[in-house]
């Protein structure tokens, strides 16, 4: 080594593109322009020392004998030249010391990795009504927490040595072909939070290829949603009006615009529920409204935007109303808010094209069962309805784990709705990256399941023995007669 | 637009009634004085910007499009005169900010809204004894904390597309018509936290048409309660004093009082209850009390208001026991405190008109079983005691889907009592609306499991799979015989 | 009124003894001192009011009404004398304010009303060393925190209207008999936490007729205990000596000494366990002490005092050493530590005369099974071993509940080692009112589930539910003989 | 007394040496060398006060007529002449305090005394990115904490009265002795935290007589392992590469290789798993590298140092590349990350030598099954396999009672993989003395549970009753059918 050329750290640090990259390890001078594709660590790594010192990282990972035996000969340029080393040399590369982040201040869209995250920079920054309306879920969130506790205690049983190098999570939905078996559940006031709202949620599912659910409530109209994703997919959801005539003219739109893929028809908001957080933001502004002549009235029941919106809704809706629907419209409908095996059951015989299991993400009433508890029954009590008509699962859903379970247990797809809401924080690139992450979240299980496309998902990859016992067995409760007999007795005095 | 007419801000002032409304969106300013009613989000929003500029809030839940295709053209009064806008016109509407309360000043009655903000107010302004004596429960507070999470882990089975408009809750209770099935368990001193006590619960509840339960240790004689409320219905809670005569002599005043619909025998606290906090309070105070000849024996076992008010209660007292009861009232009698399938059984086989399934509140035996635990084991063991009486549940009773779940698995009615001494702390006003509250709460859950009328309500909305290993099967325990010959053998050494 | 007398307050406070009390109530000045008695509130906190003014405790409790009617006219002294109210008559009486504490002071022993507050008051007035080695358990602590949650976990069925007025809580033991089914468990070194020692524990048992347990590692010698508590029974815990002869020697000490009922041979410390706790104690010392030879060696295992103490104890000891132990005493010989009910079997036919379930209190092997568990394991499995010898628990006991349940299972007697060890911080006195407290919530349990004395403690009162699936039903692992296969064809390799 | 020798304190100081060691009770001066030996407590407790007054420490302990009973008269060499004492006499023994630390420093090795110590020393010690790699594990950590708490579940069935002197811990491992069941799970890149990386880990496994597994991803070569430590034995974790020549090329090293006694094929890393831990200090410090031309590529998928070592590991590999393996190398071949009794029974079938049960330490799907519940669901549903190979187990092994309950339920033996990284920390000493205190806790396990070899282990020292509902019982869902039925007829659509 006595015969090394030496080379300045001026020269070194000329080297410093993808194209041309130098670095130094142990005071040898390396080009690794060449080598950057092959590194099994990525070439980000390199090139953040492109034209630097990297001994230091080098060696916390490398034997010293891998760079030798790994690159050519000519590669090695010389030995650096310690006499020219200066105060920038020794300063640490650029990005070592972490920005820092205003507590209200969202961070960078790429440093959300996860639904969670999407959440947390919601609770910091969106303003306190929105947060309060979102987030919000019946009396004492028991329903609203079990909805992921019941996802989490589902364990799932992989198995191995099967190729997985490429996997299919293309799914079809009511006849139609999409990326995903996720949809974007239906869900009220997407403007609160974004003033593009429904709008840039419609050109994101567009973009991705997956089915968007408009509400109701939506704030925009189907009109201003179609022209902004003219090829995008939509299921509406509808809330049937107490007046009746309103909801035809609704259906009718529905009939006449082609991206509008099926009507359903909204059956777990009989009543509008209890959100307690929701109804409190309101009582404490209510405070001091000067002069409204329905103030005592809505004091005493909370005020939350829930119930006020909810004002329209016909708590009357019964199945013979389904033939009503049918009427007015030759799209596919489908129950959303089904519950319990029973009706299930009842929708099939009512001849639904599908059911959404959902509980409103326990916004509606708590204790409710988790939608995924509501699919082991139907398992176990109407089996028959799985080949009949297809269905759905929302609620609860915050993982690509989460989906995958819910499609072994035999769901054809499934809808996130709050953690959709809360990407729309970021607008349409926010929701655009929350259905990557899902995506990639759900290719990564079902890959370490061993399946590659949606078709092989089973109940044979899940073990439900932690859950097994929250799902009802039967519906005859044995104790019904008895009590039924002393009502009837008491009701006699 | 370019002829618009220029509207002042002062002449959009002047348009802040209901009678009278006018708003600026956008800079166009309608007058929505005929819309209020229509308002899906109810005419309080809109009325918090009447006279003023409302594009913020219209802009965070409408497309720009609504207003316009709402309403009818002439409502357009015309352009804001951007020029006449001053600082009053910047400034928020009242409200916006929130008030601040210390920390123990009592809330305004109207932001709270379930019956755990009473308590939690109460443990922040009740005086310290007070707060000891209403929320203290035996030893390690088990069976207070299992009260409630064991109606918490018994899950709804909700059915969908049934006809609630209307929900009835009327409750018929020993043959007589209640709003609600619902009562105030006799709970002892309610002065404490009120000087009206007792008198005020008893309007509010003569006012909300459902029963309040008198206990023996109630701060006003049942003549001054009824005196206060002449149409109220009471239950007279008993604990039979040792000696008998004074017992007699309540039983013959109620005989008298037509409003007291039955005795209730207590039969659940033989023996006061070690209540630990209630003790500490009275322990501190011990330290320097300076002439007490009881002292000493205090001390040793504590000296909470709980056991020194027992004093009086008989120990004693046998099924025999209630002939006699029988003998000094021609009113119903029911037990108060049965804890085993066992006892409903010998309650039945004894004629009592009525059984009250309670454990005190957790406030006597630690461990003791949760009240709808005992339910369920009544449904397993003896159903045939829902035919032949009455069956009440108490202690842990806080939400109106608690109240529910107790009627679906065969319960007549529910008390609640801690949750009403905490609404005290308001006065009548504070117990009326928890009653609402309660009612409230009721009627949404009822209709959102597809009920309308309590005889609807059957153990078939119920499963209560993850409490059903808490349910005893049988009485005679397997091994009791080699255990009580063991027993026997020692005995004898 | 308008002639009433005018009383001075002067006058007033002149009468503030028990045999002599008025109090003032609304201004007017009653005459007490009979009442006193009858005072269903007891007498102590009238007499806090003695010669004072009581208006503002007595309208918290009670109607205006009840004094007038409640006591004689007689008794009505005048009309307070306002012109006489001075800054004294003003103050608060004593005791209003609580005493201060610092936080390593001990609290006056009166304020103590449960196991757990001695144990919370020795964490932080007892010395570093000395709270390591009493308080710490194996490893994780799993086993020492079961103990307690698995009594939690096992629920009354009480029993109603039993009379309940005198209960017994009295207890024959080996032939003995004794108040409590309770004895004082042996453990070591009780002199780290309070001079006397375990002698100080031997005249409290003396008193409250209870049994003490003696540890071979006691800090006194039997005659030492013997002399200072003459009429106390004893167990002595014995540790085999890997010198048998020193082991002998004991044995014929016992043998000779009338105070010592039984001979307890330990089994269930074959190797001491790993007390982390106690071992960092001991770790923190050892950096720097300057010329131990053995250092090192104990660096490596811990050197705690729990490892140091148990060097001479044989682990070689087996059911064959039982004979031996036979033969050098006269004395019933019980094993101490027995954990499965494969061992309680064999103990009946080794002929013992009583078994101690015990796993050390948690201290020797972490996950080792609650002696609660083993005992419901020994109802399940050999019930016949409660017919032929008696049943001991210890581990985990803290409550009176606990001690019921236990009895209820089968138990004869239970042991509390740790919590008397705590309440010793507080000498001979201390140990007493732990035992009277122990006593006290025993017979509320008993009263409260409805039974007299303890031989009516039967299965029957309690229910297992929620810890049966920890209970072994069989031995024989149903995979043990593929599993041994295996092993035996993996050795042969 | 009167006429006892007076000795100075500078006598007495004289005397502090093991060989010559006098203290100081109660005034009274004592020559206790030779009892040293003897001391239960250890000698250790007594040179700490050599030469030195040791009154306050023996009186915590001992009775005051220990000493005169238990030494011989001559050893008592007078009293302590008081007037000589001084201010050194007076000051405590070193070591009294204890030494601080501060939160960044590594404590001395010998007061860690647990595998949980290593950890918490490494969280704090490490640097950000090193603890993300180490510790981070999939999602929501479900796995990994479960890995832990289901050993934890499941508790001892101890027996007592065993002869259990001497232990022993060797075990056979495919065919080779060693000291432990106990082997290093292969994890990558051990230089992270310690320059000598997995190098100091071989040296400490030839001395300890355990093996080692190298990981593919090590950050030294096989040749320099074999250098460094070439007594040791290693097994080989192979990630198929993408490019099977470089698999073969490693292959046929580990031929030549006698150190490597098998090749273990990783099964249970499919694709990469989503640590997010990892992945955020990666995207904290994309946020400002200038260049990188794959950033955004990265930015979406996380780009932690998991995922971006795994690329060239091949996700198509199948049961048919296992023979593939089998011409390359005459080792026994295992299988790494099994996870389901199907892929047991087929690895049998496949005719592998043996197959580690590991779930990645949970690093790659969250939810997958606990290794413990798989060995649990393999003795359900293939016993046959424990006859028929070695099964080995990782994933939450952290204490020596974890090694003995897989032990009992059929493993051979078990891996360590994150807690060695944490104890390569202190380098090759850490790492022993993390050997040493697994080996002192596996020990003290078996001796209390009253076994001496391993192979003694059985199911029958165990009780699984509280997580037997997490083993599936069958591989058919009962469902199965019903739901794949669905599937065909929706895709028709």
């Amino acid at each position: 080594m006595a015969d090394q050329r030496l080379v300045s750290v001026k020269e070194v640090s000329g080297h410093q593109s993808p194209e041309d990259c130098w670095i130094v390890v142990d005071n040898q001078v390396w080009d690794v322009t060449d080598f950057l594709e092959e590194h099994p660590g990525g070439s980000n790594i390199i090139l953040k020392y492109a034209g630097r010192d990297a001994t230091k990282a080098y060696s916390q990972v490398h034997s010293p004998s891998v760079l030798k035996t790994g690159l050519e000969p000519e590669k090695l340029k010389g030995a650096l030249d310690e006499s020219t080393i200066d105060e920038d040399w020794i300063k640490p590369p650029p990005g070592e010391s972490a920005k820092l982040l205003l507590d209200n201040e969202k961070p960078p869209l790429d440093t959300l990795i996860n639904s969670h995250d999407f959440e947390v920079v919601a609770s910091k920054t969106a303003n306190k009504k929105t947060w309060a309306f979102y987030s919000s879920a019946s009396t004492d969130l028991i329903t609203r927490d079990a909805n992921k506790s019941c996802f989490d205690r589902i364990w799932f049983r992989p198995r191995v040595l099967r190729n997985v190098r490429s996997v299919d999570t293309r799914t079809k939905i009511l006849g139609g072909d999409y990326k995903l078996p996720l949809f974007v559940s239906p869900a009220a006031m997407a403007k609160l939070i974004h003033p593009e709202g429904e709008c840039a949620i419609a050109r994101a599912c567009e973009k991705k290829g997956i089915i968007q659910g408009i509400s109701n409530n939506s704030s925009f109209t189907m009109d201003e949603l179609r022209s902004t994703a003219p090829d995008a997919s939509f299921i509406f959801q509808l809330y049937v009006n107490r007046d009746r005539e309103k909801s035809a003219e609704l259906l009718r739109q529905c009939s006449a615009n082609p991206n509008i893929k099926a009507i359903f028809v909204t059956v777990d908001a009989a009543w509008p529920g209890k959100r307690e957080a929701d109804e409190r933001v309101k009582a404490d502004e209510g405070i001091s409204v000067p002069m409204s002549p329905s103030k005592a009235q809505n004091d005493k029941k909370g005020g939350g935007l829930g119930r006020v919106m909810a004002g329209y809704i016909d708590p009357g809706l019964t199945w013979e109303d389904l033939k009503w629907v049918r009427q007015h419209t030759h799209k596919p409908v489908c129950l959303k808010g089904v519950m319990s095996a029973d009706d299930a059951l009842m929708a099939m015989k009512a001849g639904m094209d599908g059911i959404l299991l959902s509980n409103h993400g326990g916004r509606n009433l708590d204790t409710s069962p988790p939608s995924i508890i509501t699919l082991l029954e139907m398992q176990k009590r109407c089996p028959e309805v799985f080949d009949a008509m297809e269905v759905y699962v929302d609620s609860g859903i915050r993982r690509g784990t989460d989906i995958l379970k819910a499609m072994c247990l035999g769901a054809t797809a499934v809808g996130m709705g709050r953690s959709m809401l809360f990407a729309m924080n970021y607008g349409q690139e926010g929701v655009e990256h929350l259905i990557d992450i899902m995506q990639d979240e759900l290719e990564t299980a079902m890959r370490n399941i061993g399946i590659t496309s949606l078709d092989q998902a089973s109940p044979d990859y899940v073990h439900t023995g932690d859950v097994d016992h929250l799902v009802p067995a039967s519906r005859s409760h044995p104790y019904a007669r008895a009590i039924a007999k002393g009502r009837k007795r008491s009701s006699k005095l």
